[in-house]
């Protein structure tokens, strides 16, 4: 029922400069050498909840199903915080519960959660500051192995912690929500689905009207980077399904100095 | 003839900040869970292809016979530029047809060039911004799992895109070229082979006299940093085979403010 | 007796956005493709022998028993530096003779030394450069096919190298000691075992007196970061077993200007 070989993910605010991954890889191996971890990235805002939140949710979906998806951004360690494991549809997903697993458990479906703060399963002599260590780790590997979530956690019936969220307005020909995540290219990914982009009439080769911060300016609506010259503003469905503001070949982010949770507007021209 | 076990190389500008590295393993090991994945690097300078040329030409040949090596810094992405997958002699390349596979295809010698850009092997619903994730990654994984090329895609006799390069020249006992990449140590890697080198009669021992940008000095060419005082320049033969300048536990591209493009002239003293 | 399935773990100061790190794990792979190789950190500090020592100390229990733990942080490459390949109690260590391996082998156990500086196992055409390619990897991707230690190098009988330290003081209720890693979080971790805090009478919930540089202050004892308000300096033993002084969801380092080797007194207050 469970393949030994299972990919375990990885996402945390922990950085490359420090051993904290390498180790959490070596407890993980430690008990299941078979296992596959993969990294989704340890360079969430450190402390960010809602990034994390948002990074898990448009990434889960890409690995084989019975991943194990392991999230570890995690300020309350060492406090009362629950650690939880949740069996979706198609994912198990471990971390503690404060909102970060919210967004992908809800959209991949809940079927069950464990409260495993508690696991006989964590490494002996746990510490009170590195869970990913001594606790999600061993957990996910002894998961991996075919320990049913039963025996690593008890059942949990409370409500789980949601992440902040602010929810999408339409009005007229405009549809108003915020910035969820700025990438590496400095690409502004907001929480607008590409529906609400199709519900007010906006299609492919129109212009919209953008509005963030103080900014308002004009934009190109298109199937990607290439349809406007190099250093212009462009506006378009990225890859996870949501509007986007980028700049060919430059950073909208710094052009537009705008950061994560800042409302944007985008209007039909 | 293919073995499941194939190693799949990933050299991509997207960074590690960002989720799109994650995925792409992700989708790979959805495919073939029994591929090893390695990363050459993720922080190629944004949209930069004559340093991923570079890199992946200095790369390439330390992987197993048979590596599939996927290249994706791809400014045209969603645009009219191909997607290759290139047989040479040794290994499979894959990535946009823009430069970025060239220096390393040309120097193991084209065997089969293919034309994967409407790839049946490609995910569903293509994005038009993330062909690393939709299209190099799954085309890389079905072939490591020993789907042949022509099913991947059309047999391709077209020119290839080239990167822009500048060559050598030797002048006397002096020999000009340019900087191709700086590593993080702030060594600067020319593109003057040793065989250039020793042509113009520089031997271990000697001392050479170094002109970029507008700096000139004299500088101990020997086989490594440990022959000079820690601050000091030195020039040798870098691991690849290219004449470097470097300075013993420091950076001469700090140093010289030198960057990439840099005309850089070597003389005998 | 050896498994073919083996840990490589890699420690260095290469960084990631060259293919060095790439290109050992090619090396690897080439030699043994069943090799699970596992980065620690590739962002020790350029050059830092004592970091990097410390590093390792804290990290190599956390993998399989078995594990190869490779460390290249190497000032020295290409001169007259051993090169070694230590086995202890439980790992086998490969590395430059220079301290960096030091503190982990001498805490694991050493049973035996080799000197593997002229390893008949290294790549035709050694680098004088990058060893980390040429010699560590494949000596230690050899170590994990099953060859024995004494084919890969000469039994060393040498004094070994050690990495620069300052010992603990203990006075009246004080503890003395040093800053011997600053983590990514900015957190202060000392070489001040939970002993030696102990012995002083210090305990959970207790305040104490820190003096870092020109500072002094009162800091909460507490088992994590959450018993104090975010914002505010928290002390506490890290998950390595070491005091460590913090700011919850914020850096001590960055508040205090801290750097590695500076002294630390706490006191009982």
């Amino acid at each position: 029922m469970y393949r030994l070989q299972r990919v375990i993910s990885l996402l945390t605010d922990f950085g490359l400069k420090d051993p904290y991954v390498g180790v959490m890889k070596g407890v993980i191996y430690s008990i299941n050498p078979y296992a596959i971890v993969v990294d989704i990235t340890h360079d969430v805002p450190k402390f960010n909840i809602d990034v994390a939140s948002t990074i898990l949710l448009v990434s889960y979906k890409y690995f084989p199903k019975g991943t194990i998806h392991v999230c570890v951004v995690d300020p309350g360690v060492g406090t009362s915080r629950k650690a939880i494991l949740v069996k979706t549809r198609n994912y198990f997903f471990i971390g503690p519960d404060n909102g970060c697993l919210y967004k992908a458990i809800v959209d991949d479906g809940i079927i069950e959660v464990y409260d495993i703060s508690d696991s006989p399963y964590s490494l002996k002599n746990k510490s009170y500051t590195f869970h990913g260590r001594d606790l999600f780790s061993p957990v996910a590997a002894y998961l991996s192995l075919g320990i049913p979530p039963e025996k690593l956690g008890t059942p949990y019936e409370g409500e789980l912690i949601k992440p902040s969220t602010v929810g999408i307005e339409i009005l007229d020909s405009c549809v108003k929500g915020y910035i969820v995540y700025i990438d590496g290219f400095g690409n502004l990914m907001t929480n607008i689905e590409s529906r609400y982009v199709r519900e007010i009439g906006i299609d492919y080769g129109k212009f919209i009207k953008v509005f963030v911060g103080g900014n308002e300016f004009k934009c190109l609506y298109e199937k990607s980077f290439g349809y406007v010259e190099k250093g212009n503003f462009i506006s378009y469905i990225n890859s996870w399904g949501y509007l986007e503001i980028g700049v060919n070949q430059g950073s909208a982010a710094e052009k537009l100095r705008a950061h994560v949770g800042e409302e944007v507007k985008v209007c039909l021209d």
